[in-house]
Formats: C-alpha cells, sequence, structure tokens
C-alpha cells in the first residue's frame, strides 16, 4: 500500500484502519507483546503483570451533550484499560493546542479530565503540552495513556478463548455518541435531547470480574470507533467462529434511530463511548445480566445473540422483519472525529 | 490566567510554558506523583519501582539532517525515562495523521521508529491511530509514551538533592538540534552541515550510573524545549543555589555560533535531542566526564560550571568576554515546532 495516501476512511476504526494498523504499523513494530493485538498491552515488570494502553483524541466539537474531549480522553482510555480486565491506576495525559485556544476553555477540559479520573480512581501523573501556529491543529487535541494492574494474575481474557454456544452481552443501548456528536456539530437540522453515553466503565467491568471464576468471560471490549459490528467481527476473527445477533434484542434509542434513517447511518456502526460488550460462557449470563441491570450504566443490558450458530465464520445479524444478513467490517467512511 | 489566549510561547518550553503548567494542568491533577514534577513519573506498581512519561512530537519539517519525527518521538520518550533514572523498556505509539499524508512517507517515519526501539533496547508494545481531515494538523503528530523500571530500587535523583559545591557535566555541543531544523525548513538561506543530535541516551546514562554510588550523580535531564538555559534554570529553582556556568567551557559548533549571530538566537535556549546535562557531587567530575568521553555520544562532555557559586540563587553566566550577567527562562519566542 506504499504508493497510496491516507484518508479518513483509514481513521474510522473499520477495514482501512485495521489493514493500515496490519500492513504499516504490526509489521514494522512486531513484538510479541504487540501482536496479541488487545485493547491494551500485557506487560511484565518485576512481576506484576502490568497493562498498558494509549489514545489520541481529536473530537470535534470539544464540547457536546453528555461530555467534552476531557472526560472522553480519560474514559476512553480507561476503558481499554479495565476491558482487557485491568484495574485502571495511572493516566499520562498529552496536549497539542491550537494557537489561539482560549485558556478558559483548555481550564473547563481540564476540570473535566480531573473530575473524570476522580470518580474513575484513576491519577494523572504525567503530562506534556505542546503548542502548534493556528491551522496546524483544530484547537486541541489530547493523548491519554494508562497504566493498570491485572485484575487476574495472568490476562485471562483473549478472543481466542471464545467458544461455540457463548453468549454475547451488551449493555446498552448504541450509537448515542456518535448521535450526540453529530448533532453537537451544527451540520445537520436536528433538534436533539440524545447525550452522549461517555462514561468510564471500570466499575462495572470489576463487578462482572468478581462475579464469575477466571475464564468466565471470555473477552470484554468496549465498541468505540467502528461500533458494535467492528467489535464483534473482531471477536469473529480472533476465535474463527461464526456469530449470530437479534437485532430486535440491541438496544437503540428511538431518537438514534430516527437520525440513522435520516442520514443513512447505520446504529451498529456508530460509536459509544460507555458501552460494554463481552462474551461469556452461557452458564453465566443471567448471573451477568443481573450484574450489569443492577449498575447504573447497564440498565438496558441483554443477550443479543450467542457464538456458533452459523458456520460461515461472519457476524450474521437476524433482523427484526425476519431476514438475515452478513455484517462486515465497516469497508468506506461514515463520521469521522467522532473520538 | 483565565482571560488569556494560548500562543506559540505557551509550547517553547520557557517562562510561560511552566506558567500553563502550573497553573492550568499541576493544580487541577494535583496528586503526590505528579507534584515530584520530574521528566518522569515515579510509579508502585506491586512493589516495581516504575517510571511513566509522556511526550506528544510535532515537529516541521518531519524528516530533517540526522532525524526525523519517528527518531525524535522514540529517543525523546527514551531520554525522559533515562535522565530520571530508569532502564526503559516499552512504549505506546499514537498518531494523528492528516489526511493525505502519503503511506510511504508513513512508513519511512514507521521504519525510522523501529531502527531507533531496536537501537535501544525497547519495545513498541501498543498503539492508536487517528486520521483529521486536510488542514485539522500538519502532516503528522506522534505521542510516545514509555514505561521504564527504575535503576535504583528508589528513584534517587532529585533537584532537591543538589548541593553546594556540586559540579555541572554537560555531554556535548548546544543547539545542534535546533539550527538543523531551522535549516531544513528553508526559510533562511542557509547551507549548514550542521545534524541534528537525536539520540537515545540510556546507554550512555547506565554507564554513568554504574560509575558512582547512589546520589552521587544529584540528577541528570537532557535540555530540550527551552535549552540548557531552562534546565539549568529548573535546577536553580528545584534546589534554591545559584548555579555559575562558564560560557567558554561549553561546547557550540562554529556553524551553530555562526547562525545564532545571523538570527539572534541564543545558544543557550536551542534545543538538544541527544545531549545530558547533570549534576554530580564534585569527587565524582573527572570519573564522570572519563566515562562520557569515551562514548560515542559523550566525546565533547564537559564541566560546565558548579553550584553555589553565587549568592543571588539565579544562573549566572560568566561570558568569553570576562562578563557576567544572569540567565533566566526563556520569556518570548523562540522557534516553534522543533520537537
Amino acid at each position: 500500500m506504499s504508493k497510496e495516501i491516507i484518508t479518513l476512511a483509514h481513521g474510522n476504526g473499520g477495514l482501512l484502519t485495521h489493514r493500515l494498523i496490519d500492513e504499516v504499523f504490526s509489521r514494522a513494530f512486531a513484538n510479541p507483546i504487540l501482536d496479541r493485538k488487545g485493547d491494551a498491552a500485557a506487560l511484565e515488570l518485576g512481576g506484576t503483570a502490568t497493562l498498558f494502553t494509549t489514545d489520541s483524541f481529536v473530537i470535534r466539537p470539544l464540547f457536546f451533550p453528555g461530555g467534552d474531549i476531557g472526560k472522553l480522553a480519560v474514559a476512553g482510555t480507561v476503558n481499554d484499560l479495565c476491558v482487557a480486565g485491568a484495574v485502571p491506576r495511572f493516566l499520562s495525559a498529552a496536549f497539542i493546542i491550537e494557537e489561539g485556544l482560549g485558556v478558559e476553555e483548555l481550564q473547563q477540559v481540564v476540570a473535566s479530565m480531573r473530575d473524570t479520573a476522580a470518580r474513575a480512581g484513576v491519577s494523572i501523573v504525567t503530562g506534556d503540552t505542546k503548542v502548534v501556529e493556528k491551522g496546524a491543529a483544530d484547537k486541541l487535541f489530547i493523548n491519554t495513556t494508562g497504566v493498570g494492574t491485572a485484575y487476574y494474575p495472568q490476562a485471562a481474557m483473549d478472543t481466542a478463548n471464545i467458544r461455540e454456544g457463548d453468549a454475547v452481552l451488551l449493555s446498552g443501548s448504541i450509537g448515542d455518541h456518535a448521535v450526540a456528536v453529530l448533532a453537537a456539530r451544527g451540520e445537520y437540522p436536528l433538534q436533539l435531547n440524545t447525550a452522549s453515553d461517555c462514561a468510564c466503565l471500570n466499575g462495572l467491568c470489576e463487578l462482572l470480574l468478581q462475579e464469575v471464576p477466571p475464564g468466565g468471560i471470555r473477552v470484554m471490549r468496549d465498541p468505540t470507533r467502528g461500533g458494535l459490528a467492528t467489535t464483534l467481527n473482531e471477536f469473529v476473527e480472533g476465535s474463527g467462529l461464526g456469530i449470530d445477533i437479534d437485532e430486535h434484542a440491541i438496544p437503540v434509542k428511538q431518537e438514534v434511530q430516527a437520525v440513522c434513517e435520516l442520514t443513512g447511518f447505520d446504529p451498529l456502526y456508530m460509536a459509544n463511548e460507555g458501552k460494554l460488550v463481552l462474551v461469556c460462557d452461557n452458564r453465566y449470563t443471567q448471573a451477568l445480566l443481573t450484574v450489569m441491570r443492577a449498575h447504573e450504566l447497564g440498565g438496558e443490558a441483554a443477550c443479543i445473540g450467542h457464538v456458533g450458530g452459523n458456520s460461515l465464520q461472519k457476524l450474521v445479524l437476524h433482523t427484526s422483519i425476519g431476514g438475515t444478513r452478513i455484517v462486515d467490517m465497516l469497508a468506506g467512511d461514515m463520521l469521522p472525529r467522532i473520538c
């Protein structure tokens, strides 16, 4: 792909992002830790199993219903740690600021990071600040990188652990974050009440891990960029097993559904910033759903499908009107700069 | 400062950067680890003393004599770890790419990161990729965040350990990186041979730490953004002691001196990316200089001054022509986007 140029579709979390990562980054940097392709890397530091993950946030606009770039930057990295089975502990925060940004706006973002970190029980312990000329960035980009300690001594979760008959659980409605950001941009004449679901999932993840023995939860993810469809396709790819999901079981808010019908977006590909999807041994489905539903971030939790129901090694959606369709990774471009 | 707007001078590593960090970031995120203000944060992870640091790289142009943004991104974070007394182990790498960047250019940068990491003995274990629209970034920004294990069980280095009579050692000539970048920009009609000094200092740092008992080296830093003057002012601030340095002892390449005379820049404030400055118990001055001079990155190493020679609690330069002047932190703007 060396004659190609980078397009927005290389950044949407779908097929081209995966290709860019595989062919440019993973190939060059190859090592046993990186090659595991989790949301976080498992390090051994003097016998302590440590998880390590990074994310840059380039969302436009900086403030949106339900959150802002600061809340997102903390929650995003906290979530990448906790879905990988870690207790998030420490964050770094690096700011690239476009000349001309108001200090007051920056202070609001920083206050939001402080509050989100405090609620999640993580400390921001080191940082960096760069300023670039007007026009060389879009107001503010934030990178957060996180360190956590593994909840289990050995990292017990991996897509390779997924088995036939396992259940797929989802903690709540999809697409809320993407629709909230879309409305905040003012590009569509939309008067919407949908707020982003942006939230830290570590409290919920810990409760779920406490509920079942190690291995009972095969894998957890937060379906952000690329949406639920992309995450489930990663499960299919990692396990080599097909997954069947039921459209009517997947919670989608009425307003999100309406926006999707208007714009042609598919909620399955829309970004979420406070949702959890996991695959578990089906014996634990009810127990885990009970924990989720009792938690403020899981009130609408549902079992949305099962593993191994199709021999296509694909993600298959059973639609509300009784049809079936294969749901692939996101191929083209959908909605850039949503995280 | 909430009514102010961010200017380029807030990003040059000098006075305004320090004020922004103190008044906006440190105040909001305050915690005992962050408050120590080192180049890296000291974490306790299950009894293992771990150092953690982050840096974003926004250099223009991406390629320059002696290096590129990829080499810089690895070396910069490796250096922040090793001058803090850590053996660098793991890096994350997060890319913000402007739509339209050629994949080939990106591959060159990635190859350079791979080679630099391999030479330094660190692994790039996790990453992130974002793409923003044309005009929303300047080609490519890279964040690297690093994790290392403390060379000493307890972090033994701190500006607070600096004592009267201590020596200030510098590993080589200053200003090379800034001049190489300046020339690569083509803004001045300069035909220069100066290459950036961009290099990983961890090999040299380990040799120096092996040479003396814990505490013999009070503190080490790499004088990047803001230059040697800014780093030495941080030593003055952290120790509450004045430092005297001799202009004629500080190595400055002839070409760098010439560019500074032409442009009005001061080499003391110019960025370096492969230089080490340290304060040591004066008993170890000769031993440490011998180690530095035997290393490929320390051939021009020199003792450039001492602590406590003035009671002003300032950095005082004894000029080549026999005068003295107080050298403060960089106040205005000098050369943006050099790292």
